[in-house]
């Protein structure tokens, strides 16, 4: 069973990415991705892995989000408060069902982000669903590393009992593949001068939750690409 | 609903004392109590509690585990390792939903070793279930708050759907009744000359198997320190 990726963005504290890599690998995930740590190699991150400094041996950095998940074809955003945007919401178990009912959980992200302030409102927008650990809502925000290790359980336990899945493979497109897309379509409204560039609101963000919801294959992002395409020498 | 109590023995880093303090006012626990804490009060402890410093202040201290769970009726040990001895092993669930289903879960206590070794035989032998975290068996071993989180989190769970216990109240002996009926129990065999002080093999730990799975309750428990009472002056 390929395991997902896991991600963290912008982590303050290096000992959370040390504590991270040793709850990951307790739980048999060894796939860790940082995102422009603050603090990064450390010999407290390296202290806190205990046995798992080769989980954070093997971690990959990256100056971007975009970069982190642009393989990848499902992305799920940890998130301690409810949010107003329509983001489909799942708990732990629920969220672990779902990875690992995708034909490929190796190219599934969970997403942890910053300490104090959590997921910007960009990355929530790269999100397909959100996942919520239930908790006292006087002190719902868990530590990074804690929350990584409450994950991984569900992951670790769903792994145990779930079915090869039986939906026929859908070769969805990727994160780089969506992104490629949004800079195209932003691009062609701004030419239709339906999008202000200089007032441009929520548009782009409603139509990204529109798409991120609809998880298009390689196939119907052709098409939306090759719409686009088309748009644009007319216009021209 | 009353909440469990969560018991660290022997704790060596402090800040895993402030991080499982953390984990559990995350998910709503209150009640922790330190057996010979190795480094404590520290501010390394007080760091990494981090908003949960309450739980902290409010935790208790005590110089043996008898002394911690005296008041405790059913005493739930965290292990890591498969024990050859018979206490019964659960799952991280079927640990929430037994506590869940106590007349009162505030008189259960869960225990959590030391960081490299665990619980001792002696601390086993007053557990009446082991409780297991489904792990990589290449690395099983859990840092101690990331146990708490994993248990915490479970509880969490089981107190939202917990229904009030249907069966009727049982009025369970207390850890500290049980320890007296043991301590009466082994001078009476030394009395008896059934057990050699000098060579007592495993008799008494037999014997706390036996008394353990059964649960005595009070009128149970005042039988049989009657029955070695009236030994006592039988043999006298």
């Amino acid at each position: 069973m390929k395991q997902p990726v896991i991600v963290l963005i912008n982590t303050s504290h290096p000992g959370n990415i040390g504590a991270a890599a040793r709850a990951m690998k307790n739980m048999g995930l060894g796939h860790l991705r940082l995102v422009d740590p603050q603090q990064y190699p450390s010999a407290e991150a390296t202290a806190r892995a205990s046995g798992a400094d080769d989980v954070l041996a093997a971690a990959q950095s990256f100056a971007s989000l975009d970069e982190a998940v642009a393989d990848c074809t499902l992305v799920i955003g940890a998130s301690a408060r409810s949010r107003s945007l329509p983001v489909p919401m799942l708990d732990p178990r629920g969220c672990a069902a779902l990875v690992h009912s995708q034909p490929d959980p190796g190219r599934v992200a969970v997403l942890f982000g910053r300490e104090r302030s959590g997921l910007t409102n960009d990355e929530l927008d790269r999100c397909h669903h959100l996942v919520q650990i239930p908790t006292n809502p006087e002190y719902p925000s868990l530590n990074i590393a804690a929350a990584v290790q409450v994950i991984a359980y569900e992951l670790r336990l769903a792994a145990g009992i779930a079915e090869p899945a039986a939906a026929p493979e859908t070769d969805y497109a990727s994160a780089e593949q969506m992104e490629q897309f949004y800079t195209h379509l932003e691009q062609t409204l701004i030419a239709l001068d339906f999008l202000d560039a200089d007032n441009p609101r929520q548009l782009m963000r409603r139509l990204r939750r529109l798409f991120t919801r609809s998880r298009p294959d390689q196939n119907e992002i052709n098409i939306l690409r090759g719409i686009l395409t088309a748009t644009g020498k007319k216009i021209r």
